[in-house]
């Protein structure tokens, strides 16, 4: 499944032929219908619409709305996102904190998530998540190669991840890099 | 605004005349329309049929489906949620995560909360979260009035209401007893 390849998703052409046009055309409409207008997803008709494509094809190829959006998210939050490698832990898990909280602060991928969450089911939780988790692990293992002894991927995420997610998803409150870097204090001080 | 009285708000009959019947009947059938089929948000018109009154009632006193599930998200968590008093904070908190655990991880009030934040925004949001933090902070409080120093509101937040949210929407992982022992442990640990 080709993935976007770049953190910026909304611009470039992809390769692969009419296939890959009418995914990339159709992912763009969806993304932005939902930058548009907040609030209630979209519906397939009004999506292929905006991608100039027959709702028939969108239909035959997604299924639902559900596995649409399931399908944008998956590729936006896959790929694009450099594990950061500054030669020890706090410094690893610091910078990841900071980029996973820049990429939920921005409004069109807060978007995304709330409406992949409504619709979406279990997949659409997976595809919110992307590979978030595989990245963590990576940060936590390379720690071990070095002889450390870090904490295990479940606590990581409960410290990390999970306070992110959870306040970009619920709440108003900032998701500022003091913020980011405390929850990095905390997890290291146990 | 009459709130559910009752941890379980799928029985049971509120007073207050033929307005707050409806209100009731509403909130049931949007319940049930959920637990039905976990997927897209119902519509107004199949809410209106289920619960047996006219759209346009549902469309003049909630005027979208995203204000009257964030309506029937505040009402489920809001009241109905007993704050722990065992005596000493860990006691406390362990009580307050061992139940809220229990309360998202009932499938029905999962799927309310996956559609409110589909479709009803950072009021939706809101209304998910309820009166926790308020409930977390009487815990916190009542330590200090014991002459204890609790950790902050914000700290509490992150470490306990955070994880448990993020299991229960973006994960199949276990809300277990043990994982919510857990959480606490590692807070009171810093």
């Amino acid at each position: 499944m080709p993935a976007s390849t770049s953190s910026s998703p909304h611009t470039g052409s992809r390769p692969g032929g009419r296939s890959a046009r009418v995914r990339a055309d159709v992912h763009r409409a969806v993304r932005e219908l939902l930058a548009d207008e907040a609030g209630e997803p979209p519906t397939i008709p009004v999506v292929a619409a905006r991608a100039g494509v027959h709702p028939t094809t969108v239909y035959r190829r997604w299924g639902s709305v559900g596995e649409l959006l399931a399908d944008v998210t998956g590729s936006r939050f896959s790929g694009g996102f450099v594990v950061p490698d500054t030669g020890d832990l706090r410094g690893d898990l610091e910078r990841y904190a900071f980029n996973l909280a820049k990429d939920l602060g921005d409004p069109d991928s807060l978007a995304l998530i709330r409406a992949t969450i409504g619709v979406a089911g279990a997949q659409g939780a997976a595809a919110c998540l992307g590979e978030r988790r595989q990245q963590l692990d990576a940060i936590l293992e390379r720690e071990e190669a070095r002889g450390g002894r870090p904490p295990t991927l479940d606590h990581t995420t409960d410290a990390i991840i999970a306070p992110v997610y959870f306040r970009a998803v619920f709440t108003h409150l900032p998701l500022s890099p003091d913020w980011t870097r405390t929850l990095v204090a905390r997890l290291l001080a146990d």
